[in-house]
């Protein structure tokens, strides 16, 4: 830090002389931004002035004192170099403003005027000087900057803040899709607030919970998110979770919902926010009510999951649509706020859980395969299909996954599986070449046959071993128990898991994201807020509402703490 | 289009006279960037001279010439409300350096000067005049700006070019994680290029294929997307892929990749273009060769899934952690793109398909029912966990799916299925309230005994009708192909879907992305490429290659077209 004191003495040959002195303090360039304290208004201004502080207006400032300073003209050298959040108005500027106010309102030309500037100005859209009678100015307020997110609360990683710094989310929703959407940005840097109703959500009490009856899922899709709970049914509560999802800021706008909450359609969002970015997610296109347990039936997987010959659907215990779709819904959001920022418009993405299904079923190449081929996949069993994969049993019960989809992954497998000469005899007995992945498929049965005896004479773990060095690609069945207990990449050993204490539920192992950034490096895992936790945080930072009035939104049951 | 002409005659007390016609044409706000057709350069220019031509410069000519015009000094408007893809250089500048450069390398001062702007000038970092001895000079030309993308080629939708118009992603890729992120985005407005060697990559002839041994899995997993096809066992080839990785522009240099290609490595590529966005999906953390179908058995699922009581591990069908492993990489590309637009900075952004896969049993709770509860869940067939959910057979054979996890799925389902009084009897007689979550699904075994019968007496067409009617969460039990023949959320009948004509293979029902937005609108589904389709324009308008190299490349066996 360095300080330059300035001298200027003017006098004109007519007589007339103006003093200024000007302290200058020279800051080292921030990593980010640390948003200024906020400075108390005088309770009742004598007068307001709003003065529109465009580009053009600091522009011609820069042009008539001939600064080229790029922080007040160049917003991407302002945010992306010294980290500021917007466009910074020149002191002299301020100064200049904020004197004319006074001359204005106090009359005549002032004998001594004196300026400090305490923190950068970013007004964004407008400037507002606040006077009072007394003839004292103020420091104008920054009325529509939003504050930067993510510095308050919570664990914090080794200087990593994540790839999503700075942007924050508000999120009404419940169970899988969105509260994974959310998590997933939450553990990327970006600050995201849950909001629920006081006594919790939908999903408050979903399987798994603890003895105690805690959930073991809320505390997994919630990681690192903050909670604020309001009393939706009441006029009040809707006014401040809209007034939150529109709060200013280019960072703030963002809003991720699969719940339909009174006041919050897009519509009446927008009118307060037009560059509002709402992600939502229905059931099906219809409005209609589909959970991942209905759309996957309906798209036809448990009828062709299952032993072969065998007819009773098998549904899958993953809810991979939700888990495919929250992750949808992330990309989503981060998709249209880039081109908000692009174009200033904001958008409403609107996805159901049933077209990600179906989509996918397209993109997998399944609807060609009934609309072009004419045919409908009967169940494999634990075949891959369309090449070579299969499940064996070990001497041990054990039981093995192996693949051969690639040249090189059946290569390895017949050397590992010491078949190679084995193979060799039935593609001279068939006449054909197992090279194509196809052939491969069609003859499995008679491959399967020819490996099985290798897997039958060894334990799972010498056959894994034997596998694993030959560079093989193959994967153990187990349980779940079976893999946290057996597998490292389960475990603390993996750098993306710590064991952190869940408060209400104990210490376990607790994954962070699977992104792992050279740069932006991946935050330690946070745990799951309690209900409410940040209610209080979040209404005298985000929302700015003085402490009276936060204190009588939680008398009055509006809002709810922890 | 509105055409001006201003005229200056100067003239001093001292004598001197310069006249000056100046014609400027204004043209109407346009919806995007088009970008200028490149003029040819002369083959042998006599002297090249380079200007820096950074912000402050344009800010200067702007001040000095009190033009308050924002093209000239605020990106964000040049780019939102103009549709530029840079500051855009002054004409008077541009003709004042080439006016410079023609004296001194001419010598004297010009009794008469001609100069045309054609196009907006954007040079982004740099001004290169060229200029020959013949006293002709010629226009400037973007050195450095890449080529807006998504216009040239395949179907565009009514008006709407997609959240991601404007950004260019490469891709280095095979099989479903990697090509599905890239075609999430590229369905979404990006423009992907798709690299792969001549005669097509690991997944070219990836199952379900056609009749003819056309990949509709390829075709599915590639839609809207460029394709050169590169033969990367040469240098030449390696050089040509790094270049289109690192290509300059704000819109590119974003790599999406699964393969360790030689000389592709994050380094060597960070070495010609720092702030490249790189993001690589590996197997498992180790660099280890895991796919889906052996990540799926090794955390636990199969196991966990299939017939209560049977101990054979089902495998899914759906490569589940393919799907939400490529939905994280495209968050993760644009999550990454958005810190390079704030900070400058680029990052390699790595994920493991066996690390999403642990992550997804923390977050879904499943690594605390172990670590915490004990427990190690069992198959409980298509129950739904913890909750009340379960598949029942119809009069007709046909299967339905019922769902009552929430307290209004569970009140609608009783009443639809007629059964709100044997209920609330069995409440009565276990003495415990089935209004708890918990409670259904330990009961689940009564539950479904008192529902089967309204099943049972019914057709699944009947009951189906029935549970829609009230308001359930309900799903058939389809094939897929019954899914398609039966389903209109499946067909045309949906807007997402388009009957496309895929060359080689035909036209069948084609999704386009699940996202619709109200604002970017959803662009229709395109065809995948075909091999190498997209080669020689790649070249040219990408890496701007003259026609003779372009050439030269096919000749040589380096780059194969279609």
């Amino acid at each position: 830090m360095v300080f330059v004191r300035v001298g200027h003495d003017i006098a004109g040959a007519g007589g007339g002389r103006l003093t200024e002195e000007q302290d200058i303090v020279y800051l080292a360039m921030p990593d980010r931004f640390t948003p200024p304290r906020a400075i108390p208004l005088p309770e009742a201004p004598a007068f307001r002035e709003t003065v529109p502080m465009g580009p053009e207006r600091l522009f011609r400032f820069s042009a008539a004192t001939w600064n080229a300073h790029r922080i007040h003209y160049d917003l991407d050298y302002a945010q992306r170099v010294e980290k500021y959040p917007a466009l910074i108005v020149h002191g002299p500027m301020q100064a200049m403003l904020l004197m004319e106010a006074a001359m204005r309102h106090a009359g005549g030309v002032p004998a001594r005027f004196r300026f400090r500037g305490v923190h950068p100005y970013v007004p964004r859209c407008r400037s507002v000087a606040d006077g009072r009678g007394d003839s004292r100015w103020y420091d104008p307020v920054q009325r529509c900057a939003g504050r930067p997110s993510g510095d308050a609360g919570g664990n914090r990683v080794g200087g990593m803040s994540g790839l999503l710094h700075g942007m924050r989310v508000v999120e009404g929703s419940a169970f899988v899709a969105i509260p994974l959407a959310g998590m997933t940005l939450a553990q990327i840097g970006a600050e995201v607030i849950r909001v629920d109703r006081p006594g919790g959500g939908l999903d408050a009490a979903r399987w798994p919970v603890t003895a105690a009856g805690q959930s073991l899922f809320w505390a997994g899709m919630n990681k690192g998110k903050k909670s604020i709970a309001i009393d939706l049914t009441t006029e009040r509560g809707q006014e401040l979770m809209a007034e939150l999802v529109t709060a200013p800021g280019e960072e703030a706008g963002l809003y991720l919902t699969n719940l339909p909450i009174r006041g919050m359609a897009y519509a009446s969002l927008a009118a307060r926010r037009p560059d509002l970015v709402m992600v939502t997610l229905a059931g099906d296109r219809h409005g209609g009510p589909q959970v991942d347990y209905t759309v996957n039936p309906a798209v036809g997987f448990p009828v062709a999951t299952g032993a072969e010959g065998s007819d009773a659907p098998t549904a899958h215990v993953l809810p991979a649509w939700d888990c495919i779709a929250g992750n949808l819904a992330a990309t989503a959001l981060l998709a249209a706020e880039r081109r908000r920022l692009r174009t200033g418009a904001g958008d409403h993405v609107k996805l159901a859980l049933k077209d990600v299904a179906a989509a996918m079923l397209g993109h997998l190449g399944i609807i060609g395969e009934v609309a072009v081929n004419g045919v409908d996949r009967p169940k494999y069993g634990n075949a891959l299909y369309g090449a070579y994969g299969q499940d064996f049993a070990c001497a041990d019960g054990g039981r093995i996954m192996v693949i051969g989809l690639t040249s090189r992954q059946w290569r390895v497998l017949l050397k590992a599986t010491e078949t190679e000469a084995a193979i060799a005899a039935l593609e001279a007995r068939i006449g054909e070449s197992l090279k194509p992945e196809a052939a491969r498929f069609r003859h499995r049965a008679a491959i399967t046959e020819l490996l099985a005896p290798w897997f039958a004479a060894r334990s799972a773990a010498e056959a894994g071993a034997a596998l694993q060095a030959a560079g093989a690609t193959w994967g153990p069945f187990r349980s779940f128990a079976q893999a946290l207990a057996e597998d490292p990449d389960l475990s603390p050993d993996n750098p993306m898991f710590r064991m952190l204490d869940q408060p209400g539920i104990g210490a376990y192992p607790v994954p962070a994201s699977p992104l792992a950034c050279a740069g932006a490096g991946r935050p330690d895992p946070r745990p799951a807020p309690l209900l409410g936790q940040h209610s209080e945080e979040i209404l005298a930072d985000v929302l700015r509402l003085p402490a009276g009035a936060i204190g009588a939104l939680f008398d009055d049951g509006v809002v709810a703490g922890r």
